[in-house]
């Protein structure tokens, strides 16, 4: 397995050694920095050699748990074995695995769920304590040291930069035209040094191409040859692409208005199967010279770059189909020059969302009558993922748009609800909210008339009646009527859906 | 009452009329901005004079209703006498008064409660339709035209820019020596032809002096001499004094700790008798250098940059004592260098508050047990003030801080609860939480383990056996434990506050 080629440096070169033997150096209630985002550039081997070794010290008695810190969501040989072998002591920032999902809502884990922008800078500031090892997936290493980032950079400049001990993952599968894409910015400070961070394209090149690394610190380099966790997209089902329609009718009004340019202004869009589809939307849009400055490059963003009809894309990561990746790989010569990937306190950060004036469009939970939306929890206590970069993305936007079809659970949850059982986004912070049955815009209006147009306009026709009733009771409940609420109701559909499985 | 000396323009002077003929200029239906920040710079006779016309009209049996924007707060002779009139169609984005605060939790007024950052960038997307007529309190016109601010800035700026109609106001009243304290920022684009904003100290100077106005829109100018809101503060009660002594000696540690500066960072604190205690207390504290960029400059700032603590202060606003105010305008010369007022999409830009390394403190109504923050609504459906720019800080801060008495109404209500009843600052947005009882740190911890140092830190004695009770059994509830709730339980403290008066 060893390519020579991808680790130039004779003095790293000299610290190969196996996934088993730099798991080693990993101890007991050390915080772990690991590199990962959306399943893109997470370490392959290294978390599973750690979870045998915890798994083992379990078997013996001894306590063994980690703190486990990333860009974003991983993958199965990450999140999944280590939270298999209840060997993490506290996650964060952001997590999609089942098993890590089942061990935090069992109370066997304790998870940090905060905005992506503003991981590192609390790093930075000592907020969360010392960072004890950083594992980092590279695609190679210059004679001099340096590091060709992988497929994703999320928090890597961040942990090799804060951590005492540094194990590297040198992998061979990613592809070595990616050298040159990335975009590692270090002009930032800490408080009161701060200047100005000078991006104002999103494609503008601020920074280097390459991560920096203290030679001393790199304990161990890995060698794998292993993909990333590339999976497909469900095709856009109808609600989807019922969902994107309105979006960009919704756009088109926007330019014919005179309240966007005709290119539209920065897309970012959250990561699934909906944002998929109002990318794939904007394919058959009459949309030209697109931008986007994003977190995540999907596969609908491909092929709008592909097509032509976008002509730049930032983000922090890849999170492609195996297909997509093909494409991405066979004409990485095309593609370099329009994708910058950078640090994701880069790609999230307010000071150039606002800038930028993005176009924010982020999948939800549920959203309640008033425009509060939540992003994260099932049924008020049970964590689903985490905030991600929605917040960061949705507070400085030009616009902020929240999507969801109307029901889940085959119909049985309305995905519009009388109160919210918990908010991630709050009626500050939301400017649209869209499901298949419709766009409730909601600039300009008070908590009651937003309530009118997200019941017409968003919610499923089965639900509608029974919110309109609420809304109404409420109005004449006695309580006051900015935002009426009948607090022994407010919940009560969450309440009815957890004691009979349905909301009706 | 003619001052010639306050108008030195000749085509503005000859346009001085009543109060009454300027507000004939504005009709039903308008959209009118207003000038006025925290009871300071607002205009003093031209709303009452439209009062007095709507009232006519109502009388008259035709619909007289405008929509008022201001900056934030104003006083009883605007946001009280259109209220009372009941004249406003919609309001935004900040009130505190009792007449206006009535007719909303009426039903029958709109209020837009947003981010005070957001207004004015709002304004100029077009996404709040056109600004028919400003009305702007100034304190002087220049011989060329150029405006000198008044004891607020807020969103002159933009009303100015924006709006088809001016109607200046110029206060005689307001010190002459205000003149030059000012600073302007007229770098702003819109999207995508934004720049770094370049404000790297808390006192830098990026603008000019004075407020720019096209002639042509002046349709009046009208003359005053009347006083701004200024009311006494209460002097610092036990529970304030106990709250800002928790807030210094953890500001004390976090300098000894590395994770402050000893000078610390820029202050912002929100306006009222809590924050006024903070500021009065860092008097006393040994901490030297100080700096603040904050909305409003109250008491207890003015005394710290008397003393020479703080050595300077930006902000969008004053909101003085008779008392302060008398000494501020007695020692303006020694004052203007180290006052800097701003407009508030200045004052409270996230690019800025982010660069600069705030530390945030603001008031607020309760607080969960997990760290979630309504500071805007009454037992979730009554609007109380408004969020003012406290998420422009919180959210963006290097350390963001809220504070409240741990009761309300002689401790019937208990501030902190099992669930928000609204919620205006997530979990994702909230480190740490203060009451007279003592403070919760809450960086770096899960819900779970924050509702522990919450219940602990920071509730009244007399709650904390109900809410341990309350997490105890929403841990073995079977719903999720990420954030255990029992949905049939979340909300029964304020219902019975509703239902008894007492949460007890």
């Amino acid at each position: 397995m060893s390519d020579a080629s991808r680790i130039l440096n004779p003095t790293l070169r000299s610290k190969i050694m196996s996934a088993d033997e730099a798991a080693a150096l990993i101890g007991h209630g050390d915080n772990v920095g690991m590199s990962g985002f959306t399943g893109a550039g997470y370490p392959k081997v290294v978390p599973a050699a750690l979870a045998r070794r915890i798994d083992a010290a379990h078997a013996a008695g001894q306590e063994f748990r980690v703190g486990v810190w990333t860009g974003a969501s991983t993958a199965p040989e990450l999140d999944g074995a280590l939270a298999r072998a209840n060997g993490v002591e506290l996650r964060m920032p952001y997590q999609s695995d089942p098993a890590c999902r089942a061990r935090i809502n069992a109370g066997e884990m304790e998870y940090l769920d905060i905005h992506l922008s503003h991981v590192a800078q609390f790093v930075w500031f000592g907020f969360f304590g010392p960072l004890n090892v950083a594992v980092v997936e590279v695609s190679g290493i210059l004679e001099d040291g340096r590091l060709i980032p992988s497929s994703s950079i999320g928090n890597n400049k961040t942990w090799l930069d804060q951590a005492d001990k540094i194990i590297l993952e040198v992998n061979s599968w990613q592809s070595p035209k990616l050298e040159g894409m990335h975009d590692i910015y270090y002009g930032t400070q800490l408080p009161p040094h701060r200047q100005p961070i000078p991006l104002v394209h999103p494609n503008d090149r601020i920074g280097e191409a390459y991560l920096r690394v203290d030679p001393a610190k790199v304990v161990a380099v890995v060698e794998t040859h292993h993909p990333d966790r590339n999976s497909a997209f469900t095709p856009p089902d109808d609600a989807s692409r019922q969902i994107a329609g309105h979006i960009i009718e919704f756009l088109q009004s926007e330019v014919k208005r005179g309240r966007l340019p005709a290119n539209l202004l920065p897309l970012q869009s959250g990561v699934g199967n909906i944002a998929n589809a109002v990318m794939a939307g904007l394919l058959d849009s009459p949309f030209e010279h697109l931008t986007a400055y994003t977190e995540v490059l999907q596969d609908g963003m491909l092929e709008l770059l592909k097509s032509g009809k976008m002509t730049t894309a930032s983000a922090t990561a890849f999170s492609l189909s195996p297909a997509a990746l093909e494409e991405l790989t066979a004409n990485l010569d095309q593609f370099r020059e329009r994708i910058v990937l950078r640090p994701q306190e880069i790609s999230n950060h307010p000071e150039l969302v606002r800038r930028l004036g993005i176009i924010a469009m982020n999948g939800m939970i549920e959203a309640d009558i008033y425009g509060n939306v939540n992003s994260t929890h099932v049924m008020g206590s049970s964590i689903m993922n985490g905030i991600g970069g929605s917040g960061d993305f949705a507070r400085n936007a030009y616009l902020s748009i929240f999507m969801t079809p109307s029901t889940a659970k085959d119909g049985k949850i309305s995905c519009i609800v009388p109160m919210a059982s918990h908010v991630d986004h709050t009626e500050h912070d939301v400017q649209v909210i869209v499901t298949e049955q419709g766009l409730a815009d909601l600039r300009g209006l008070s908590p009651r008339q937003r309530a009118q147009v997200v019941i017409e306009n968003c919610a499923h026709p089965d639900f509608r009646p029974a919110l309109h009733d609420y809304f109404g009771r409420a109005m004449e409940g006695g309580g006051g009527r900015h935002t009426p609420h009948l607090l022994q109701e407010a919940l009560s559909w969450h309440l009815r859906y957890q004691q009979t499985g349905s909301m009706r």
